[in-house]
């Protein structure tokens, strides 16, 4: 008997993400090291911390000395840095897959080459680009940040013409530092994700379509597989995997999508594991923080199939009491470990059940006990629909 | 929104149990402390570790004050480590409970006033006992420590009469500082164990019956629920739940038991997470050690019932290769990090599966891949036994 190396997954970025694949890599044998410029990231709490900035190249340096592969948890991580690690250390996804999905304009550009149609959008750089796009994209419209945008921040919803001088008033000082660009306001019927994940050597999965529900911009419930979809799920399956091999993805990704009179128009693609892929953990087979520490690590990929049905509530600013998760039937909590701030994630709860009827039942238990109703909604409406 | 302070467990002992604890008691928020002698324990890679002695009072003190609850890894701890904890920290199980557990004969004769047949046992100071307690048992016959077992160490197998010398020769030098047990050797028709939990408040509950195979005296194979058992449940839960009264006992443990002619004999107790609970991590709607961290730290329980059928391999010594595991359906790796080394637990797998069926198919499969058959024979024969 030989002793043994570990396997070392370096994780750039230090939040809820990084935290999840760190106890995900753990049972693989994979020992995680985290880098973050914050003491407290709550990744620390279950694997090493480096604390450092994105421009610290000394303890960069020391860090990717120490892993075997370095991944992300921050979609936001600056190109030079990517760039630099990846001459020293396999870097996955790659600098230019992460490059494209930090540019909305480079993303729906994309999205339009690889046959996924994108709400109307505008490249901005100036207050007339603005006026010029407004006039021919028409209101309501959303004046966005190409780069550094998350979770709805960065961005100003033009309800009529005369919001011109507000938006710019609100985004232009950043026009020329990240970029804006202007897309047309999608009165959707409906939003889905795709979560895929693709290999070192090109396999590539994708778990069932999940339906989301934003409130003010972020993700507040999650339901999967999403319900009713017919031929929706090999279209979307399909054009995700389109999008991973022209930009030789290797990781999960999510591709947010909307729906609206049975088309997909594309939104986003996020360079990493998502928050609307939670529910996998244990809702399916393989959760996607398993399957992406497989993929980047070349380990072989596991079945992505959904055990039932799941429901995710994201908890932001602060936890709700947790007594009624922890007591229900197939409901599991996740505390990140952060501190309360407005707007944060905190946390989220998935609720699970063998089929529709108990999931009904369940969610809306759970959501009641909670104080919830509101926020379990639209799912339990969903659900109904189909009985 | 106020700041909130995370709960800690404190865990006595950093091996895979501990690791696997850790990783369970994240999601809910709890950080974890780890004390081990060994600077690079396995459950170090995951939670922050104090590299001490049992009797390292110094260092017991500044971790006592770290933690809110103290609990178990390793069952060995000493009983004055234990108590000196609980003088300054709330324990669990409790010291009282713990020394029991610890010793062969305290446990076997509380489980013969809990009602709770065993086979014939004796205690054994000298050579002399030894003569007199083979006379009245008879052989075949095992000679154990009474304390400080674990994984078949510390037993000597008395085949025949003759077998007295080289019994004494083994282990009699142990006689007076850990105490001897003479006990039957029971030809058992199988071995099955209760994980049990019970919370601060006295609620309790038990995971479907474990079926366990053992190789030289070390945990191979288990399944679970466990086929064919009648009443053997009710029985089984029953005498678990006056045991955990009468101990008053918090957390998890488990009770191991042999099955001759239908009857019930107890083994031993566990007082902690235990090998044959491996399987619930994935095989259960609530794991052992989500349910141990939420036990010791007063949360509600959550729900025992098992998702379908599991059987779980033990590796020891060293991990086989991972990929047939990884490529099987439902069929979850777990590597505890550690090197590899003669009789060492270093990892398990659980294969789960809706129904018998589907378990026989992928069970053979994974045992095939791995040149494993002969591991996985006594499960796929009793599932076939079913049919
Ligand atoms: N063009 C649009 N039409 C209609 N709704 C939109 C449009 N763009 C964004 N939204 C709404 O706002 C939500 C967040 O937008 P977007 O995905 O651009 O934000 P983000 O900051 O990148 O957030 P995240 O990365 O968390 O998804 C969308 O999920 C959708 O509900
Ligand atoms: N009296 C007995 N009759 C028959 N078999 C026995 C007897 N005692 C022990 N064995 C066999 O040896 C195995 C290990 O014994 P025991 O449980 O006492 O060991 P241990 O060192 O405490 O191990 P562990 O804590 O891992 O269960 C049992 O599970 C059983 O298979």
């Amino acid at each position: 008997m030989s002793t043994r190396r570990q396997l070392v997954l370096g994780i750039l970025g230090g939040g809820q993400l990084a935290r999840m694949l760190a106890l995900a890599a753990a049972p693989l044998g994979v020992k995680s090291l985290v880098v973050d410029s914050a003491a407290d990231a709550c990744a620390g709490q279950v694997a090493p911390l480096v604390v450092a900035d994105w421009t610290d190249y000394d303890a960069l340096e020391h860090f990717a000395r120490q892993v075997d592969v370095v991944t992300f948890d921050f979609e936001n991580v600056p190109a030079e840095t990517a760039h630099w690690l990846a001459e020293r250390v396999a870097v996955f996804p790659a600098p230019r897959a992460l490059a494209v999905a930090q540019d909305r304009l480079a993303e729906k550009t994309l999205f339009r080459e690889c046959g996924l149609q994108t709400p109307d959008f505008k490249a901005i750089d100036t207050r007339q680009d603005l006026d010029l796009a407004l006039a021919a994209i028409g209101a309501p419209a959303i004046l966005k940040t190409r780069r550094l945008g998350y979770d709805g921040k960065g961005q100003f919803r033009i309800k009529s013409l005369a919001d011109a001088d507000a938006a710019w008033a609100a985004l232009g000082a950043q026009a020329e530092a990240h970029g804006l660009i202007l897309e047309a306001f999608v009165p959707f019927d409906r939003e889905l994700s795709v979560i895929a994940v693709r290999s070192r050597d090109g396999e590539f999965r994708t778990w069932p379509l999940t339906q989301n529900w934003h409130t003010d911009g972020v993700l507040s419930l999650s339901l999967a597989p999403a319900p009713d979809i017919a031929g929706l799920q090999e279209r979307a399956t399909g054009l995700a995997r389109t999008l991973a091999e022209k930009l030789d993805y290797v990781g999960v990704f999510a591709l947010e999508l909307f729906v609206k009179n049975g088309e997909l128009l594309g939104n986003e693609m996020a360079p990493r594991v998502h928050n609307s892929g939670h529910w996998t953990i244990e809702g399916a087979l393989t959760s996607q923080f398993e399957n992406h520490v497989r993929a980047v690590l070349g380990m072989p990929l596991g079945d992505t199939s959904a055990r039932g049905l799941s429901a995710m509530f994201n908890w932001i600013g602060e936890l709700p009491d947790a007594a009624p998760v922890l007591e229900a039937v197939d409901a599991h909590w996740h505390d990140y470990g952060k501190q309360p701030r407005v707007g944060r994630k905190v946390g989220h709860a998935t609720v699970c059940a063998p089929d529709a009827d108990q999931l009904i039942e369940r969610l809306s238990g759970v959501a009641r006990a909670l104080g919830r109703d509101q926020q379990a909604y639209p799912a339990v409406g969903k659900l109904m629909e189909k009985q």
